[in-house]
């Protein structure tokens, strides 16, 4: 995979984060994902179609990070992972791959987007089948960790 | 949501569980689902983009399910939900989303799929987040139960 194609979902969180919630995540180092080892507590799945590819997306936060999140967005802090902040994953996953879609629409890739997943759950993973190569993008906050992992089936 | 949309989906999943595992799964009545009750420990998520509309698809299995299903179409049956079974779940999804398309198509509804995603952790729940109703499809079976939701945004 082309890091052309990694950079606008890397951009696309931090300045859906920065821009709705004043906050900063720190960026690591993108990388091919080998095993199953990002996990948290709730995350955003997103289908893609394109008319040369087609593949899909996850972002997942750890409960810590995405309380605040809501927080700093909304003024409001639950006790736990409610549909509240459900929606609100399901909206940033939204706002991080219309962002990025824009981004690659500029230099020549266009997907169409399906509609967006949350799965609520202690501890879980998310393993992607395209049949590319898995990238994992770690994000780091003191409130805690978020993952961005993307994969696109090869041409 | 159309009936029509509905039934291609649960007679795609009987049809890919009975001929590749042998087992017959007993289908409960689908219902518009209104609370996040469906948990399971394996899911498979899948995108879907029609020139009309555009939602997601999850089947979410209970861990005895899954493994006696794995036990009965490869002989084998691990203690947990390995890479193995997570590849298996996707792979299911991919035949019951593909046969569920093809069917549709020759209703007149028409479809691209995206690339499955399979998410496991005990107990989790799904959120469907397109704007149309959220179908919930019940099985079960003496080893355990297992869901499909789908929900499509409406027109």
């Amino acid at each position: 995979m082309n890091v052309e194609f990694i950079n606008p979902f890397l951009a696309s969180l931090l300045n859906v984060i920065s821009t709705m919630a004043s906050m900063q995540l720190t960026p690591g180092k993108p990388q091919v994902k080998t095993h199953n080892l990002a996990k948290g507590d709730i995350s955003g799945l997103m289908g893609m179609v394109g008319p040369k590819t087609k593949g899909s997306l996850s972002i997942t936060f750890e409960q810590g990070l995405i309380l605040e999140i809501m927080d700093k967005m909304l003024g409001e802090k639950p006790d736990f992972l409610n549909e509240d902040v459900s929606d609100l994953v399901g909206e940033i996953t939204n706002m991080v791959t219309g962002g990025a879609k824009n981004l690659l629409s500029d230099k020549g890739y266009d997907f169409d987007m399906a509609t967006p997943a949350v799965v609520v759950g202690k501890n879980h993973s998310i393993s992607h089948k395209a049949k590319g190569k898995k990238i994992l993008m770690p994000f780091s906050h003191a409130a805690g960790n978020a993952y961005i992992e993307i994969c696109f089936d090869e041409e």
